[in-house]
């Protein structure tokens, strides 16, 4: 990998894309993963590179969410992968769900691949290689879901999402909990839970508010989330980018 | 190339995705031209994915600035080749101009590809492969240029380019046409006439114009790109982002 300094201004960014490379390169991310990576940077980049306060809000209502849950699941893709395997295993481990691998643009190498770097994380279970369901609304290849994992889960921890899958999950009846750094997409906007940050800070942020949260009362956890405004965090995440627009034309 | 139903919500979007992804695997378009083509995903969402008014304002004027002068050329790099070879052939048929390649990350191969490529699209004068000048300001690779090509334009269109280049091609006295999803880029601010808006849109719309504008006298042309103003048309793309912004979540 190319070594980027510390010193260089854009280092965090850098290092995001030379993992997503290095992904494309080890057989883990699609090239298309490298224009959704693009696509990130510059929502992160209109954002200020940081977790908002609504991001912060939205990342609690997971935690808590997540905790209530009887049967959660994370989906793991080919981005997700080569950005932060290890602390999708973390967050797994800490709330004892499965990681189902999830791919747009399927083929059983890649799943395999995947599946692999994350139990040589330390991943307890792992699922995806041998799909035996079907996601009604969707078509072929991206509807295919593991027992025991998504399919059956009652809360779904959806990073980086195709919208359609986004809506098809929600149509089950399931809570979707979605990372996504564009406040506008299909995803973001159809989920219960919309984290709009990038997953480098939203993985470990969540994973911290699980152990911070996990004392709680179920009651007081039901009330986290009862009070939780997806729609309002969605609008304000919208006003964050509009300020720093505003800030760049002087009238 | 991965099928797309023409029942995705996004499938304008994914085709689009789908023929960068294509350029890459057919040796047309650089692994970081998958990020640039990310980074304008992010910036036509936020424009509402439409050719909007100042957008059109704007190729009109360019269009005019096209037809008025002597002796246009016309730059091509591989997301361009990869998104719209057939359109800008058209394009360079209709104004008798020439095509040159013109690479970021240069290599031979690449620019044979690109300009066979466009050669088997029906194009009349390609060049780039054989280049013979430099243009000044520019580092090394990315300053070569070709006599008969951009080197001695008075008025060149610079599709998904890079602001040094912009910048050095306008110190050159030439006058510059961009197309560029992002207002706020150094391109786009430098450039004579900025596009605002996706290639895959403005292309063919550039076209339409030239065709229809063709007929005016050269007064007319001269009236049209006098009126214009650059300035006001980026400053109406930042607002017309967010418009559309506000648009997105009722209060």
């Amino acid at each position: 990998m190319t070594e980027i300094p510390k010193s260089h201004p854009r280092y965090a960014s850098l290092v995001a894309r030379e993992r997503v490379a290095e992904g494309v390169r080890k057989g883990l991310t699609s090239i298309q993963g490298l224009i959704a990576q693009g696509r990130g940077e510059c929502f992160d980049y209109l954002l200020g590179e940081r977790t908002t306060p609504s991001a912060a809000a939205a990342t609690q209502a997971a935690a808590a969410m997540l905790l209530l849950a009887e049967r959660p699941a994370f989906s793991v893709n080919g981005n997700v992968a080569a950005l932060v395997p290890e602390e999708m295993v973390k967050l797994a481990c800490a709330l004892a769900a499965p990681l189902e691998v999830n791919l747009f643009h399927r083929s059983e190498e890649r799943v395999k691949r995947i599946a692999d770097l994350l139990r040589s994380c330390g991943a307890e279970r792992v699922i995806g290689e041998n799909p035996d369901a079907t996601i009604e609304g969707l078509d072929h290849a991206r509807a295919l879901a593991t027992r025991g994992g998504i399919y059956d889960a009652d809360v779904v921890l959806i990073p980086l999402e195709d919208g359609d899958r986004c809506e098809a999950l929600a149509a089950m009846g399931k809570k979707v909990i979605a990372i996504d750094l564009n406040p506008l997409s299909r995803t973001a906007r159809r989920a219960n839970v919309s984290i709009v940050d990038n997953i480098l800070r939203a993985a470990p942020n969540l994973t911290a508010q699980v152990r911070q949260l996990s004392s709680l009362q179920r009651s007081d956890l039901e009330g986290i989330v009862r009070d939780y405004d997806n729609e309002n965090v969605l609008h304000r995440a919208v006003q964050e980018i509009k300020g720093h627009l505003e800030g760049q034309f002087k009238d």
